[in-house]
């Protein structure tokens, strides 16, 4: 094979100033818009005294913060933890895994504030945020981890900051589409969340696409204590997942309702996916790509029903499905992806993000669809479905109409959205490393000697002590 | 010494067709019966605003889901990254230790939902979730994660979900009989999860004796970083263990005095265990190993009375002599165990739930016998010991004499299940590896290539790049 | 340059009678203490029905159980993995930076209950606790984890227990001061926790000034999965500092209020790190040592404001201030204050909790002087700064200056606490490390064999059985 022509020392990685500025300059933004817009929402004014005798509250434990800061946490710790720890499966790409996520991540959620906020909790020309924004904010740039997940180790974290400036913005618009025009439900965010973030961020890499990456292929492996801290990644993501779908649906049995369901599709899927990374491999043995990984897809596709009437038995069924699908995603469409469509996807979030939320988008409409004033209660099927006001009349089948085109419009915002996106992170001022030095830290990050020659200095005696 | 014959060549461990088969089985098994059977519990159902005229509530915060979601949540970490980290101490078992324990706990908790579901929430021809059952499923998948420490690397995956199984049904009908015939307390499970899970490991590994074992000595140990993994278990089982023992206390002051009492006596266990883990030691050092396992012990012991008025003072005795008795037992017990009894008890459970589980029912019926109307108010009296209905006249001495019944019940049931699961799991079909292979990822996992090969290629230019 | 004499084989490090009989000797001390003082609060009490009675209470959800106890954990979390874990980014001090967090932490929480509880929880002769009482002997123990950091690797656990009871009792009699004497509000701990607790440990430190500390250099850096594991700790403190500031402010608005204000801080602070950390450095790297500490500065800096009217923009101008603080401190001001000041600050505390701790309490004091009832509200005001009893002619400008005197307190019990218990570890019977052992876990824990030398025999197939 013919070795390709070196670019790595044409490339500027140098980060000096360029990652300052654009750092400063969008908190300085930050700071200037939080004064101009945000203020706290009534529950968390001091003035909740008074705000309580108004909405006839005896108690404080009748504050949203209640009712939903623990599931807060558990997103919490799925952004930073889960997100940031799943993609330090690298050999040597840790510190970009979870720092940069880290990085994007603490930028997003206050771009998020506002750009949710101005469509959702505007109100007299302020943001009046409480809990339930935090949770939003953090939903949002979870939309960002996904699409990180694609660029993973190939990309500047200027280009991150970018992308993340431009994905939140596309993320409220979309959502505002769906929650507001089209009056869809999607609480744990099938289409909101993954389907957009993970076609947006396939679309990006396809137009980011590296030619040469092949290059940097002994880098793209994992070593045996990558492997594990990526599970503290999966396994936080995996246990707190019914937060994450619960966190933002109504008070008292939609938040139980989706926590169970949620519940019940991961335990299946996780046996599927063990099943079929078995079953896919010529020796039988299990492949950690998919326990890490596959395993999650479960709580995707139930992202949008978990708080539906989709019983127990139907989450056991969505969650089966899924993880046959991601893995058989992970053994073959990943690699056609990327060779034949030139989807380079580090992570395959096509396989946890992209086609799960598709799933879960469609378990949604039919759910939706298939609704009746039965199973639901006269008083349930108004409010699951918030059929007041202006949609007072729709019907389930209407809904469920509803729930697909919001697929649709995900799509369609996703791949627009990555075209132009991408094509702006294509810009040769971003810093971004060559082939060759992909999936290494070494390029933005102070990276400590190695283990190796540390333990054999600690081990030889005869050296002579650091002056 | 002579060598004993190798055996390995000679073990089937291929795990393509088995595998898949028993996963896919049994999830279809679960998605049948819970179709069959399970639906939501009121709280969770869609017609939860019916039901919250018909029991006079007034607010959705007076769902069980706000009472109890954050303890399940704290109980999920402890059963997948509690447990699945805390055996990754091998130096070549992580990948087993926390993979392994995420399938057998995933499909445990399916499977108990069901049988505790028969026992406790039939209703009608159908079992009712709400969030304690999610609550009692992760705590009976616990007696099984703690069976899974003592045969640790020794196992196949089939041979877990099989143990898995068995030991669920085994669970149900033990805490059948000690919770609703004995009406014996026991919140915080050391006679149902951590008496029973112990010594039925204990009996399945010394059914499965190998005599061959020393053949694999040199992997029994741990490295630098795989002990700081275990503590990432260690930690969470600590930190959650209050959670764990109050999650299905009463509401109110119940669930309040069981964290109380279940933090101080964690705590008094940390001193003791680092005072004897040196005192034990001729060179005085600290072992991580004891600090691992016997710091947690406390937390089994006040399993049963902690939501009793144990006080403060009497949590920091339990905790006190928990911690010497685990450590001690790490010491002399273990290795004694292993040489004569010929149980080879990989995690040292004996020590770190088998005796504090037995401590922990003893000190739970002492506790009961001692109760006094004084102490817990004439309503509190009641309240705690459930003293109404048919045992409205039991005193507290019966009371005491029915929870030491208790840990007789468990400890037979143990030992009659462990010895009944062992011989099945002894069926030579199930793909165990041989001694030689035993606490090897390698054999049932594709596992990366090694951290020193690939540091080695990394620094090495000339190596040309893969193709 | 010369070599400084060794001094390493004179110190006697030997831990076996003297680390058993400290622990020993102090739990007994809690045991009998516990027994004299502790019993439940009345929320934690059987009396419990009687006392929601006498209190018109009509719900268990009114236990203050459910107000605080998820951030109780939330705490917890951040003191035994946040603080522990932090400190593993050492190459060879991962057992004691988390196993000595533990042992000192488990001991210190029990003595804060018993001090706090004298002062504040003391109702007929007896400490009344509940879960209020478990989050401020969290709260002190942080202090006490903070100044650890400063000495980490240099101290032997006896030296740790040992400061830990002094600087319990300090803390405890300080907070009296403060909150108590001068009426100061600090919910977040920025004075009583964070300024008190850093300076502190580096007039310890100062003390115990090690001159030939660089014959321990080599050992004093990261590798690369040591600064993995240490951004567990950093992700857990960043992402559940919103609790730690809110998890003893008053019920309904006000913890809600100071979760909000402490998650923009802190979102704020992670882009002026990484901004700071990539202009500081030559080559425009990104410095590990910066994310993982200077992230947090903003949580400290807001740890007396967040539960005032700080607002979401001025949270973020105050995280926005820390970060560049922090990561300006690491680069010039710690080697600074080693070189010329000789105060070795092994984890720079002095920029994650001394400066913004500082800067923490005078944004507390001026947020406070600029209170009008105008923002607040009328309820509002007095209950934010309780300006009720002796309090209620007290004006938002005296409490301004109340404020500032509680820094000043703070600061000089630091000192002189410091001074004092500085000079009693200097007594040469604790067993503490030569210059040249410092920052090794093998003086005082049994140390696993090299992974390097494991991996060599485990490839080595003419390697004989261990016998």
């Amino acid at each position: 094979m013919e070795r390709p022509r070196h670019q790595g020392m044409a490339k500027n990685t140098y980060m000096r100033w360029r990652l300052p500025l654009v750092c400063l300059l969008w908190e300085v933004a930050m700071v200037v818009l939080f004064g101009v817009f945000v203020r706290f929402s009534p529950e968390a004014d001091a003035h909740w005294e008074e705000e309580k005798r108004e909405m006839n509250l005896t108690s404080d434990i009748e504050n949203d913060f209640y009712f939903r800061y623990p599931s807060f946490q558990d997103v919490h710790v799925m952004i930073f933890v889960g997100f940031g720890f799943l993609m330090t499966f690298l050999k040597r790409y840790g510190f970009g895994a979870v720092g940069f996520n880290f990085l994007l991540a603490a930028f997003g959620i206050q771009w998020a504030l506002l750009m949710q906020g101005w469509f959702h909790s505007f109100k007299s020309g302020k943001i009046l945020i409480g809990v339930e924004n935090l949770i939003n904010a953090d939903f949002c740039v979870g939309s960002v981890c996904i699409a990180f997940g694609a660029i993973l180790g190939k990309t500047s974290p200027i280009q991150l900051l970018v992308m993340t400036l431009f994905q939140v913005t596309l993320f409220a618009v979309n959502e505002y589409i769906l929650l507001n025009l089209l009056h869809v439900k999607d609480a744990g965010g099938s289409m909101t969340i993954h389907t957009f973030g993970a076609y947006f961020g396939l679309t990006v890499t396809r137009i980011l696409y590296r030619p040469n990456l092949e290059q940097s292929k002994d880098k793209q492996g994992s070593v045996y204590h990558s492997d594990l801290f990526a599970m503290i990644g999966t396994l936080y993501l995996w246990m707190y997942w019914p937060s994450f779908n619960s966190a933002i649906s109504d008070h008292g049995d939609a938040q139980h309702r989706a926590a169970i369901n949620t519940y019940c599709s991961l335990a299946a899927c996780v046996l599927t996916t063990m099943a079929f990374s078995s079953m896919l491999q010529k020796k039988g043995k299990l492949d950690m790509v998919h326990i890490q990984n596959a395993t999650l897809a479960g709580g995707v596709a139930v992202g949008t029903s978990a708080e539906m009437m989709l019983t127990p038995y139907g989450s056991l069924i969505v969650g089966f499905i899924c993880g046959i699908v991601s893995t058989v995603g992970y053994v073959y469409l990943t690699p056609f992806l990327e060779s034949r469509l030139h989807i380079q996807d580090t992570c395959g979030i096509h396989n946890l993000h992209a086609m799960p939320g598709l799933i879960g988008g469609i378990v949604g409409a039919v759910t939706a669809a298939a609704a009746t004033e039965d199973v639901y209660g006269k008083e349930g099927f108004i409010k699951v479905f918030d059929f007041t006001g202006t949609y007072q009349t729709r019907t389930p089948s209407v809904q469920g109409g509803f729930q697909a085109a919001g697929i649709v419009v995900s799509l369609l915002m996703a791949f627009a959205g990555g075209a132009i996106v991408g094509a702006i992170l294509k810009l040769p001022v971003w810093g971004d490393a060559a082939a060759e030095n992909c999936f290494e830290d070494d390029i933005y990050w102070e990276v400590p000697e190695d283990e190796e020659s540390d333990v054999y200095h600690m081990h030889n005696p005869d050296k002579p002590a650091s002056p």
